[in-house]
């Protein structure tokens, strides 16, 4: 769904290209507006749908400042404690799959919206909805499995609530987890950060969990030796955050994949992000799968990757520390930070051309968290 | 689905009473097993098979000392703050109804469960489960009622987060709510502090909230002037507090009504919860509905009452600051708390008799909230 503005080099001095990127930029900045009467698929895929429905309904009736950066957490001062605090709802299909199931998915993906955001995450909320006939057996597998990752987090799940509903009514578990930490950086890491000269990185190969999901539901055939990535990085963030001081910003890639957090970070920063496709590591089977399937990798989604822009000086130090971890061996610095074209997220290719990567509309894997 | 003790008075003394009393008793302590296969509504049901799902498969795997209270918030002290945080989903059928939707009972619901545990309700996260097709138009009327009930309350929405389901995998729309308070007081309110002696409050006549959800789902050919009690309790428990300082036990009553609340206290206290019947405010139209359903009122859902516990010597402080505030003008005493028969809340009629009002296993209700 990448639109294609065949050009050499990162030049945009052509006025054909310079008024595509004109007409991207202007439809970008029209009012956000929901069209659909009704609720799509697309609406939750994380991609220009999702932001449309929360910019257009939930960020205008809640309006409020916490709310605005629409960042992986909010940051809170409660009582003179610096919080964060951030929720995530999982309704993943299927429920298990290779590398893991919707109990570690949940308590991973709600720990690492705090460790995005520059929190130690500690305390952790468990909303189940359930549906009548569900396996009690498989409900045991997936709270032991939410115990076992939140004892490798060091989080505790500390309040919950279990909601039934009939038959046909959910897909037999839904699980939200709500996520508090504690923020003793003294600055954020949203977008606002970000500058020209800073480079970009991802924490390991990316795609390897919605690929596993796509596969898990059986319907390509295709046999890859495939788990999902999902895991904790509080631990990888931490030991990046210590040698790369200057880290301007992090964000996981679930829904939507890198591309949708390199869109955010264009638009948010109003500058451009300049990926080396090749850079980018991507494991044989994603891509095999991802040809396949005609989706680009960099839209599939990771549980356990991360994107972090640090200042340029410090891209050295910040990839060393992260190839140190072992969630991080195989991080990647991937890209530059530019001043111009603001708002693009372009991606050059090893055929000389570039591209433009928007958000997708829609999701071309649903549910795949 | 009382069990009925035949007696008169508060004489427990016959031995044929008090081997029924004992028998319950017995049952009750017997360790938690989950028998069932498969999740059933009962397991939904705030009843005796959720405690037991609870004890069985929650408790039992994130065991920690947060987690045990088990009241309606856990109590955390994070970087020198001492909060409440609690979680609960809302999946309530129909979506709309008389005196509310699932937007304002979502935010009153957490609101609420932060106010009877006695902090100062603060931030909120939302998450959203929407079946696709579920109109954008009665998406941003819940949303607008999600807002104007956090006004009320005085919280902030600062965090959420949006999925998208698959035709037939919901109910249109479910909702997640997670709160973070503030805890000033300097003891908890659970029901650990509740002592023979003390006088138990409910605030206002109890399950609107239940038969205006069952009535709206025109499944009984009843037209009833009747609306959800859904309101937020944190002023009225404000007012409360600051009128009896000793003020042992608060808890909203919801799924499992009052009588759930009543044992939840007999058993956590290891005392005796002895009601007047008579004394308990229900409102004509909620007999008559609770009489052609063959429930007891004490047993049905209300969203904005709460039954609380004040040391005998506050409880005309108490009442009188109740009927003081719009929320609690039909607040009143409805029974006490005796020493024996420890475990057990018995009610007294107005024919002589005495009842066990033990928890239900399941609900006659489902999904009311």
């Amino acid at each position: 769904m990448s639109t294609e503005v065949s050009t050499t080099g990162m030049s945009t001095s052509d006025s054909r290209e310079r008024s595509v990127l004109d007409r991207i930029d202007r439809a970008r900045r029209a009012p956000a507006r929901v069209r659909a009467e009704r609720v799509t698929l697309a609406h939750g895929s994380g991609g220009k749908a999702t932001h449309t429905l929360i910019e257009a309904i939930f960020l205008d009736a809640f309006r409020n400042p916490l709310l605005e950066p629409l960042g992986d957490a909010a940051e809170l001062v409660l009582d003179g404690a610096r919080l964060a605090l951030t929720t995530d709802s999982f309704v993943v299909s299927p429920l298990f799959f290779p590398g893991g199931n919707i109990g570690d998915l949940a308590v991973n993906g709600t720990v690492n919206d705090l460790a995005v955001s520059g929190a130690i995450p500690m305390y952790l909320t468990a909303g189940f909805i359930l549906e009548e006939g569900f396996p009690v057996a498989d409900l045991k597998q997936v709270v032991a499995s939410m115990t076992a990752a939140a004892r490798a987090a060091g989080v505790e799940v500390v309040t919950g609530d279990t909601k039934v509903v009939q038959r046909g009514k959910a897909d037999g578990c839904y699980i939200n987890t709500a996520g508090v930490g504690v923020l003793k950086r003294p600055g954020g890491l949203g977008v606002a950060g970000v500058r020209p000269g800073d480079a970009v990185l991802v924490s390991g190969p990316i795609g390897e969990h919605g690929i596993t999901i796509m596969l898990a539901r059986g319907e390509l055939d295709i046999d890859a030796d495939l788990v999902s990535d999902t895991a904790p990085v509080h631990g990888l963030v931490a030991s990046l955050l210590a040698a790369a001081p200057g880290t301007r910003m992090l964000r996981d890639a679930t829904r939507g994949g890198v591309a949708t957090i390199l869109n955010e970070i264009a638009t948010g920063g109003q500058v451009s992000v300049v990926v080396d496709e090749d850079a980018v590591p991507v494991r044989a089977e994603v891509r095999g799968a991802c040809e396949l399937l005609g989706i680009d990798p960099l839209y599939v989604a990771c549980e356990g990757r991360f994107v972090a822009v640090v200042d340029g000086a410090e891209a050295d130090a910040a990839l060393a520390a992260m190839r140190g971890h072992p969630l991080g061996e195989q991080a990647a610095v991937i890209g530059r930070v530019r001043q111009d074209p603001p708002g693009m997220v372009l991606v050059t290719t090893s055929f000389g051309g570039t591209r433009v990567v928007d958000l997708l509309v829609g999701d071309p894997l649903p549910r795949i968290c």
